[in-house]
């Protein structure tokens, strides 16, 4: 922001430009308030009008103060958040509620779209496909632009998915794979190729981790990405740390994004301080870059500007947020997004589960007697204190782990239904929910066990070599 | 500086220390003069003794405020430096003296070393060669460890060169030349590998250029250095944008820097501000990652920690002071530096020369005849102002260009000292001392040009090829 604000207004994103005419805002209030000449406040406010009118251009709407543009909306970080706000920010979820965070409101604070029934229909048309019950559920509950790669698939110009990991540690928890299994199920029915991020130096960044340690635990998830089923030929696995000195297009990608984010935009976006290490402030370029296709010359066959669409947990919005606002301006089309809502932690959703903990969430090596004592112990209830309370009253299903792990889990939605009802009327006990849980999870989690347990590390390395992708855009 | 004081002090770099003790003092002095609970000032200050221990057992040297520890210097940046202080950082050199930057103050801010007779001797002995004419004449002047290198040179472990050039665009000047006129003579006399760094990324983050164009400056730039005279086989130039999408271990220390090094510090080291791309802000790193072999696992042969000797000017020395901050805390040597003075624009020794401005340098592309006209229109003279004054009181060397540029160009001791001698006493007129300037300068660039002409494709993609060099570490 030290330009004077007249030289490249043109070459400013809409959120530069919203900062902009917050800053002279201020500068004309300050003006008046000191009782400065009238010239100098004449000045100002010609600068005010002329900055509102290239924001109106530039994006198609009026200026409202504290109102930034659609697509942009910063999220608050920990300071600055109202006390009634739901925290969800790359690396915090918080929220006072037992129910969860709320999402139709995390929806107007972002500026997203919420996927109607409309919505899901239109996908069911075109894919001829039962929509996928995360769908159906509102589990991927949120968009951005979706429509559009919708009508683009419909005029038979297709896109390509995207979605990530950051390898914290060698476990993996059920929740985890939420974005993989809706991802796997996109890649069905849409026919279109992946390509996924182990964000290994992310993990090397923020935390206390060798470089080999973040690489090894990106090889290990990779095992567990790959169970879920994806389709070898159509699908590209990479670590960070190794792609980047394997592609001729990553970099430059990266590099583009990094000339056109500045250090306060990233404060704002991601409540980076002064302290941070360079490192974290120069990454939300490489979280963006596989985006654009351009980055993957060898997958794409040196296709560029194809459509992108990510699926992932909304908590990873604000990396994508960025990265449309930066698309138009090196020359490439903004990602569409699909979000989901967070995992519950098993103690409750008022955060979502952690790899750290190991009583939060259910491992993808649990044993089976692990997952019952885990769900017996540990699982949220929401049922009465006494069976005489629960017959009487009933259990309180939007607080209960067991119904939320079951609505991701069971994919048979009349049993479901059924459950809750029951559950609700008090008719079922507490203990013989979380019985139906464990039947749930115990075979889901072995089967995934058994199909890991096949994926050889010849397997993994043909899953992470760049190569041409079996699919002509 | 967020985390708790004394929870990682055995982490923290010198600086990062110094900064600490810092911050600590000014807190109880604070409290003091907020007239603060007494054990509220005592635990305090027993903070602020046990941080100055700390310092003292890392740095050797006991605290003292307002200087940080040696090595570590800061630059100041434009606004905070004194009024009699020459400005001198990577991208801003600017003296009001005639003379041009005092050295050896230069030397005193920077916390860098003397390269002294006894060095230069040393050098001469090490290599059984005498020494070159830019360290005869004080134009390579300073110096990090230089004697360390001796010390294992001299005892069989040897070391690699590393320099580099930002390709800001497809001329360069004659001034360019310097750090790689030394380095080749570096390379022969110690017979040793280099590795040029062409930072086309850093052109493309700072100046309005695109991602092609830099690139293009870079290779185009490369047969000016290779015209130089380097080995082929000894010599790896890279790019970059190319080289970062090739090489498995320069990403790997590029953001082993970046965990390493905090905004705060590169806000202080080159004067970042918060308006800055992230991509300027992370970009040190970039500079960085070649001091340490494991950048070049191909070059190398997979040997890491060889010892790195960097010849540059000194206005690159910011980078590598903070280089030698992070070193030890990656388990990296620290590379050692010698600094060149600037090569005076043809105006005067205020400024250096720069490729923006046609007139400021003999660019290598120059005609004899663009050559002469450059000499004799624009070479600040430190003559008389009438050719009896001349004869009666004699020229000014210290400011007169045409002596600067040929204490760069003229090799023969004796005919610079005779020239110098009679242009002082005023028998030798500022005519014919131009004269003498133009028939050194002109062979010269006719004779680089014939080489730059035998400077293929082919060859410079060989230069640009990561590869094994020939020489066993």
């Amino acid at each position: 922001m030290a330009d004077s604000p007249n030289c490249d207004l043109k070459s400013l994103s809409p959120l530069q430009l919203f900062e902009r005419v917050t800053e002279q805002g201020e500068k004309v209030r300050a003006l008046k308030a000191g009782k400065a000449p009238k010239d100098e406040i004449d000045a100002a406010v010609r600068m005010l009008l002329s900055l509102k009118l290239s924001y109106k251009t530039t994006t198609g709407q009026d200026y409202q103060a504290g109102l930034p543009p659609k697509d942009l909306v910063l999220i608050n970080n920990g300071t600055t958040k109202e006390e009634d706000e739901d925290l969800v920010d790359p690396w915090n979820v918080q929220t006072s509620n037992a129910k969860g965070v709320d999402y139709d409101k995390l929806i107007v604070r972002f500026g997203s779209s919420k996927i109607d029934t409309d919505l899901i229909n239109r996908i069911e048309r075109a894919t001829g496909q039962k929509p996928h019950h995360f769908l159906r559920r509102g589990i991927f509950f949120s968009h951005r632009d979706m429509d559009q790669v919708l009508d683009a698939y419909e005029n038979k110009k297709p896109f390509y998915l995207y979605t990530g990991r950051g390898p914290s540690s060698q476990a993996m928890h059920v929740g985890h794979l939420i974005p993989f299994m809706f991802t796997k199920w996109l890649q069905e029915v849409f026919d279109v190729p992946l390509v996924i991020q182990l964000t290994d130096d992310e993990k090397y960044l923020w935390k206390d981790m060798t470089i080999e340690k973040a690489y090894e635990y990106a090889r290990e998830n990779a095992k567990d990405i790959i169970a879920c089923g994806f389709d070898i030929n159509k699908t590209f696995i990479f670590s960070d740390l190794d792609y980047l000195g394997t592609s001729a297009g990553f970099y430059k990608n990266i590099v583009k994004v990094q000339k056109h984010v500045t250090f306060n935009q990233v404060k704002g976006i991601f409540g980076f301080t002064d302290s941070d290490c360079i490192g974290k402030i120069s990454f939300p370029a490489i979280q963006a870059a596989p985006s654009f296709s351009s980055s993957f010359p060898q997958i794409f066959n040196g296709k560029e500007n194809i459509q992108c669409l990510i699926p992932c947990a909304i908590d990873q919005d604000p990396y994508f947020r960025m990265t449309r606002d930066v698309a138009p301006r090196i020359g490439q089309p903004k990602p569409a997004l699909l979000h989901s809502v967070f995992f519950p932690a098993l103690q409750g959703a008022q955060t979502k589960m952690s790899a750290s903990d190991p009583n939060s969430s259910i491992f993808l090596t649990d044993t089976p007697k692990q997952i019952k004592t885990k769900i017996n112990k540990h699982a949220f209830s929401g049922g009465r204190d006494t069976i005489e309370e629960h017959r009487k009253y009933g259990g309180n299903c939007d607080v209960d782990v067991s119904i939320m792990y079951l609505t991701f889990f069971l994919e048979d939605d009349d049993r479901l239904e059924q459950l809750k009802q029951a559950y609700t009327s008090g008719e079922l006990l507490t203990g013989e929910l979380k019985k139906v849980l464990i039947e749930t999870m115990q075979p889901l989690v072995a089967a995934h066990q058994e199909r890991r347990k096949q994926v050889t590390d010849e397997i993994v390395k043909q899953f992470m070599t760049p190569r041409k992708l079996a699919f002509e855009f």
